[in-house]
């Protein structure tokens, strides 16, 4: 039975994971694979910090990484430092140096993903990214096996477990941002700075890596229109309770006429769409194509065990590769040019919350609404589909009068219309 | 760019779905692999009833099965004839000849599975048959790939989107079993003769496929205890919703101390489980493991495009495989012995339903039942943890009052004991 060398980069949380996942499941590999994994060396930033961790017998903590990157028994190295910038230095110099890669660096992968992917294509060493999106959620592999054969027409996600368990606190204990931001902090939840989860960046990251294996398009940052849930107030909360809607924060990406219309946001679900009952850490998947229709993925989106999870299932398909002398192959291979544009600016449906103001009611606007509601501190109506233009000249109309007004589109309604 | 020459056996829905999608997806296929597949030869049991089949051009139709499991030219044969018998004949002479093998069979599977498949090994073939279960949910890839890494303690599926129709029209058009089948059959969503699927025979054979993956462990037919949902009364349908449950046709395996519990039959699933949720033809299934926790996979379990595309994602596979020169690799190569143990003994909780006897009260079983409702015509109430012993106790006690008594197990309530 052939044995595989590998090395690990970081030994947080995920770092953490994969050394116990691998220990715990080595007799099950063995007993499935003709090959077995050594762990040879682990390179973290303070080895002090690091004596007292589980490691397994004769495995070689260092702080260079370069003892992982450039040792000639390496075969494998696992990037788990979760930066960009040392993790690029060191995930090109391994794949200079013929070692395959595995990675779950969402944000390398979103904004330097198609360069470093090029090189390890060029150099035919193995780039594997299941633990980038999803942690838990096998969805990179079922679009670029199982959805290859598929037309994909849509995919929309709950994919930052932060935002998702402020918003399911904000909604099940009735609290306003702030307090449920606190209290998923003091549960370990939401990072002291919680920036890229609030903001939708984190999501954002995550669904340019979605479109290339859906889509094959890559798009940049700058092309995916993005708002945060920190100005999520309790009466929009109420309001879409009102309508039998949830309110999560979505990516989403649709492709209508070789267009591909995106945005990351918090939108307004019917409770009738599996996604409006996604909850807590949780994360799903919707994906609608042609010849399945709708198939959906729900799991755990991040944590120790699922990510590491992800990270060893990867190293099976790259144990399987070398041991066949059949590195290179793409993780996605599906690309075509890009053609990027904004889910935010074509025709949809739409909560609008008013509060601070509730002089307002159903005459006002007898054409745009279709349900109306007043609620104690608010009043809330459900657009019919209107275009951006409508909506701006609503809202700016509803501001006049001093109120504090607020819209959510709804999900699903969008409209793009396709340009052949 | 290599043809790969192909053959397929049966022209039915799945078929004439795999044809359609062939040619739809040949682009993007051309696009993403460095191989494109020739479709040569179909044999079909009568001729003339497919002489107006859209075909590509140049496929030869035949009736004899040996024009296309002999030909040296077809490297993967289809086999989408559906039943045991032949297609088991037909299947083994193309492994003698060498070719590999896509199946959706999965009578054929669960009975004679084992077998074939030692001989697609011996014979260095690819045997795929991810259209075998829960057809658009590519749950078997998903469990020999990314959930091989974790151990899986139980698998929970809704896996027949016949039975699963009916009980959603019973509970939502509150009809009885006889008028909401009828009705499921007019729609084409149950066959003429239900039997399998209504039985739960159906299901029981998926259950087998997906042990083997999930547990390595091989369950014969006769393991597995079944019951149908013919006997499903309104008033039970009525009495889970007093208790926010819903009836569902489960199939449920579970690892308990090398153990393998399982069983198919209705059980009663309580609101805040996803599997509740999932109504009509749709499939789900609930895997709980180690590292993830439970993940669920939601989707379509049928129809002509769904399956198709199952077929086809085996045929990428196939393909790859053919062209490195690697088949004989197992779709699923975990086996451990089997220890098959029944679901239906161990203790566990249950929704008890007495018909045409109103005149039991709370007070008569005060320490078998938590919650207990009076409904119009029926009395109902849930037991604690009882054993499968004091349940007959109880359903004797209940049924010398000449009151029709009927129980259901309650989802996850399941206890069995490790026995190691």
């Amino acid at each position: 039975m052939e044995t595989i060398t590998i090395g690990l980069l970081g030994l947080g949380t995920v770092g953490k994971g994969v050394v116990t996942l691998l220990q715990k499941q080595a007799a099950k590999i063995a007993r499935t694979q003709d090959f077995r994994f050594k762990l040879k060396s682990v390179a973290v930033h303070n080895r002090t910090r690091h004596q007292n961790d589980d490691l397994p017998a004769g495995t070689i903590l260092t702080e260079k990484v370069t003892d992982v990157v450039d040792d000639p028994e390496i075969q494998i190295v696992i990037e788990a430092m979760g930066t960009i910038e040392p993790a690029k230095v060191a995930i090109c110099q391994a794949i200079l140096n013929g070692k395959s890669i595995i990675s779950a660096n969402k944000d390398l992968l979103a904004t330097a993903g198609e360069e470093i992917l090029r090189l390890a294509k060029t150099a035919k060493v193995d780039f594997f990214y299941e633990a980038s999106v999803a942690g838990g959620i096998p969805i990179l592999r079922v679009l670029s096996s199982s959805l290859e054969t598929d037309k994909i027409s849509q995919i929309t996600g709950i994919i930052n477990g932060t935002a998702n368990y402020v918003l399911t606190a904000m909604d099940r204990e009735d609290r306003d941002y702030a307090t449920a931001l606190k209290n998923a902090q003091e549960l370990g939840y939401a990072e002291a700075d919680p920036t890229n989860d609030v903001q939708g960046i984190d999501a954002t990251y995550k669904l340019i890596i979605l479109s290339r294996f859906a889509f094959g398009q890559s798009l940049r940052l700058a092309d995916i229109p993005r708002r945060g849930i920190t100005k999520i107030s309790p009466a929009q909360l109420a309001s879409a309770k009102q309508f039998k809607m949830k309110i999560k924060l979505l990516a989403v990406a649709k492709e209508a006429g070789h267009q591909l219309y995106s945005l990351v946001g918090p939108a307004a679900i019917p409770a009738a769409e599996p996604l409006a009952h996604v909850n807590g850490v949780q994360n799903a998947i919707a994906v609608q194509s042609d010849a399945l229709g709708e198939t959906t993925y729900t799991g755990p989106g991040a944590g120790a065990a699922p990510t590491a999870n992800s990270i060893l299932s990867d190293l099976l398909a790259t144990g399987d590769d070398i041991v066949k002398g059949d590195c290179g192959r793409e993780f996605n291979n599906y690309r075509k040019p890009a053609a990027a544009q904004s889910l935010t600016t074509v025709p949809q449906r739409y909560l609008i919350t008013v509060e601070e103001d509730r002089s307002l009611t159903n005459s006002n606007y007898p054409d745009l609404f279709q349900q109306q509601t007043v609620g104690p501190h608010y009043w809330s109506g459900l657009t019919s589909v209107i275009s951006r233009d409508t909506l701006e000249k609503l809202l700016h109309t509803l501001e006049k009068n001093g109120a504090k007004v607020s819209y959510l589109p709804i999900a699903n309604s969008w409209q793009p219309v396709p340009q052949e």
